[in-house]
């Protein structure tokens, strides 16, 4: 913080002033519908977005995050919360604050531990099958409100199921509002910005109106609720909301509870972290700045416990709004603290307006915005490049529509990990020889190398560890087997980047059988690190052959014994 | 079977006799301690020793391995069983067959499938962390047995501390007779054979007699107990063992039961197969002999499902009963054969004779064996080598203690994998430079090379995945930081052994950022599989730099560029 309030002018106070109108004016529609998506009522929403963002302004490393309930982050909060309180009660609501406490604890402590690079184990792959599996997820849930139906279920498929069982109870109105909203609001994203551009506006003109869009549809469908009195005619609307500024609360201390949302609050404090973590690098690369993952931790983790405080919900950096402040040309973090005055005072004057608002048109908001988030092309793209990242994808996106969202996180993560595993277990392995006019070894099925029989040069690609040591001396074996007239063999050690107590011994197992053959086994080009720690090893002493700086060394001194020329 | 069954001689059927008779009578005594280990009638013991023998004589690949319960296996079967009947019950039996049939299933199911390599990520300090555990385990269960006393206790802590409590009560003729027992039994283990040969007897000899010494305590043992009528005294004798062939008996088909075994199946199947496979090769290489793990999943399979319909529980390879196979000279599976008709007529006729078997000898043949599977020096050891590897069989070994067999095993795994995962997300990197005279680049700060201002040598060890992908970025912001003058960074991809989606996206982000600060970014000794993958991808399209064969050409062509000469 004091690295820009030093620096802070008035031509940055008015750039960020404009931010926050706008951000603000964006904010107050989403905070609302991210609440009734967590199960939430709608106040709570913009109780989440004043405090955490005030300290998310005093601790956080990015300039233009804005903290705040999110949909991914919202849908987890449902269904952690949906199997201890029955949705709308104060129970579940104070749940959710509880939930938030758990979860800003454990960011926290996370981040006073240095865990920031726990989030680099969640890979692309499973993180892109996550996000679009849950914008599906979220779209399907809102899906009942834009049809004016009851249609509950854990997953996608029931989700859907219960919606086309419904298809006969479709309140007519409901759905037109709602359907026109979310066609308005897909136009605006794609077309009302080149339309006004065309009209001959100014770009920053065309740029703001364009960003009003979801306002005037929330203008406009609640005026019109108003004006013609939908309400009486069964269409949903957001009710009162009480007025007034965020309430004093506290979590539950109930440890029976903690000890059940210790799972969902350790996964969602994860996935919030990546989400802001990846929306803080983007934007800063763009301004040659830079975030520091474990302070973000700390960041997140006072705005949830403040969150907790003041009767929110799990926040976190949400990529919509803090793009929003982005473009908007938020300069410091105190555009976040002008936006969270602007919210108070929204939520201390402007919930009576929100009365007429239909809940359909929130719902259209919504399915708009997490529609923007699937992205099924990634597939495709991903199959093309790796098969690995793509079955880690596919089986992320799967068990999140078919086992909801914390199944499907566990189970993204657990396959990514098992890949990476199976295939360091299964090294490349390739017999090598001198690239000719060169001191340079390749694989000879690949280049046209100079072998001999009798020295053999091998390379194994990847670190020798318990998983794949046996590996190792299978192939050795199978090697000896192909070069009866073998003398010496030379281990390429250039890609072995570490050596087990496992693998030590089933090298001592090779160069026992080696040695029983008449075969002296050498090494190369074996790194620093695993040099010193090689050593002191029995192995070593006992190692029939030698250790040789590079490959060429090895080749080189050895074509005397073998009266060969290299 | 077919290999061997065609060169089979008279002096192979006399070895194998020979074999047979020594193995039995070791076999006997052990399979009735080790069923009553289980928490199972001793006779139990007798039948699991008869159809899996002959099974894995069928279809194993192992000549001297001899299948029957063993003590790891017999402890993991009666933790899995305690929870869902009482010992010594109807019902406890029929809940082992069942567990053995799961068991057996499994190991076939993995056999075909051709799984055996998952058993190559059990490190090699998780197993013996797990085996010096469960010994100690296993002797501490004993204990009560030896000192006529009743001690529960789901784990060492709880055992020891019950085995404290009882210690008023200990009844003193039984723990005379298995104090007694046990220490005759360690002096045969250290003593007898060197005190045989000096008294000049032939060594095949004082080999076989040394041998017979625990079969010379159990006889002792039941003559002392018939003649002085211990059993009036309150020693607790092995008791009428009904006679009679192997029963035929059928696994409980019950879903909630398997489900409820399912896990423990499964533990048991890997332990059990690992040890197998242990022995089998530890023996197989001493003959230069060769063992297929698939087949071997098979031939335990159909073991473990025989001794289901055979009224038996959970088997394995075990190491003592192989080693004296072995020993004893056993030339071939038929050896096998023999030793379950042995049993199968012991089972027949010799069970009368084991009435006044005082079970205080049977625990402290179980006491002295487990014993000496528990080897605390490998701590010691493996600290030197490897901090990690000790970490990894700390947590066994205290995890095993504290909270019995199935956690320890399930923890030890997933500690040594995370230590895994956790080394390669952090990967050594180094700037590099040539070694004078050669063409060969090494560490900086290990080796006398020459380097350039403004050409940058980088080498990273390790394959580049989503885990360490920003570990790379960060470090080469660092390099252009302290390198103000680089034009070229050229890093070398030696020990890059793979590179996927997530850790390509960051290899662009690299390439976008050097470019942007003027620096072209080079590859080279990028190998042949990573590079068929890069070939079409945006990123080697849009490099800024060129990939070279050599990382010694990339310099040598890129000196009259930085007008330097290499």
């Amino acid at each position: 913080m004091l690295d820009w309030a030093r620096r802070y002018d008035r031509a940055t106070l008015a750039s960020d002033l404009v931010a926050t109108l706008i951000v603000t004016i964006m904010l107050i529609p989403q905070s609302l519908a991210y609440a009734l998506l967590a199960g939430l009522p709608p106040e709570v929403g913009l109780y989440a977005s004043v405090a955490p963002l005030l300290l998310y302004a005093i601790f956080g490393t990015s300039r233009v995050l804005a903290v705040g309930p999110v949909a991914v982050v919202s849908l987890m909060t449902a269904a952690a919360i949906g199997q201890h309180a029955a949705a709308g009660t104060p129970a579940y609501w104070a749940v959710a604050i509880t939930l938030a406490f758990l979860s800003g604890a454990m960011l926290l402590l996370m981040g006073f531990l240095r865990l920031g690079f726990l989030a680099n184990f969640l890979s692309h792959p499973v993180i892109s099958g996550f996000i679009s599996a849950s914008g599906l997820l979220i779209a399907a849930s809102q899906l009942k409100t834009l049809m004016g139906v009851k249609a509950e279920g854990h997953n996608f498929i029931e989700l859907v199921h219960a919606l086309m069982l419904q298809a006969p109870n479709i309140h007519g109105l409901t759905q037109a509002v709602g359907l026109l909203a979310a066609a308005f609001l897909f136009w605006v994203r794609q077309g009302l910005k080149p339309l006004f551009v065309k009209l001959d506006l100014k770009a920053w003109l065309a740029d703001g109106l364009a960003k009003a869009g979801p306002v005037a549809a929330i203008a406009v469908t609640a005026g019109l609720a108003w004006a013609l009195e939908w309400q009486a005619q069964g269409l949903k609307l957001v009710g009162s909301v009480p007025q007034g500024l965020p309430p004093l609360t506290l979590p539950l201390w109930d440890l029976a509870l903690w000890q059940a949302l210790a799972v969902p609050a350790l996964l969602i404090s994860v996935v919030g972290f990546v989400e802001s973590v990846s929306v803080g690098q983007t934007l800063a690369a763009k301004r040659r700045q830079r975030i520091e993952p474990d302070q973000e931790l700390v960041a997140l983790g006072a705005s949830n416990l403040s969150a907790a405080f003041t009767g929110g919900f799990p926040v976190t950096g949400g990529f919509a709004r803090s793009v929003v402040n982005f473009d908007a040309g938020a300069q410091t973090p105190a555009a976040g603290v002008y936006t969270a005055l602007g919210i108070m005072l929204a939520a201390l004057f402007l919930t009576p307006a929100l009365y007429y608002l239909p809940q359909a048109t929130l719902a259209a908001t919504i399915i708009v915005a997490v529609l923007s988030l699937v992205d099924l092309g990634m597939l495709k793209r991903t199959w093309v490049y790796s098969k690995t990242d793509f079955i880690a994808l596919l089986a992320t996106l799967l068990m999140t529509l078919a086992r909801g969202v914390e199944v499907g996180l566990v189970v993204g993560v657990a396959v990514s990990l098992a890949l990476f595993l199976y295939r360091t277990s299964r090294p490349h392995m390739a017999e090598v020889g001198l690239v000719p006019g060169t001191q340079h070894f390749r694989n000879v099925l690949r280049h046209q190398v100079g072998t001999s029989p009798r020295l053999v040069s091998l390379r194994i690609d990847g670190s020798l560890y318990f998983a794949n040591a046996r590996v190792l001396e299978d192939w050795v074996n199978d090697v000896v087997a192909e070069h009866p007239q073998a003398q010496h063999i030379v281990l390429q050690c250039s890609a072995v980047n570490d050596i087990d107590g496992s693998a030590l011994e089933s090298l001592e197992a090779i160069d026992r059988r080696l040695c029983d053959s008449g075969i002296a086994f050498h090494l190369s080009e074996v790194k620093g690190p695993v040099m010193d720690r090689l050593k002191d090893t029995h192995f070593l002493r006992d190692l029939s052959g030698r250790v040789f700086l590079s490959h060429y060394q090895a080749v080189h001194e050895l074509a005397p014994e073998i009266g060969q020329a290299v």
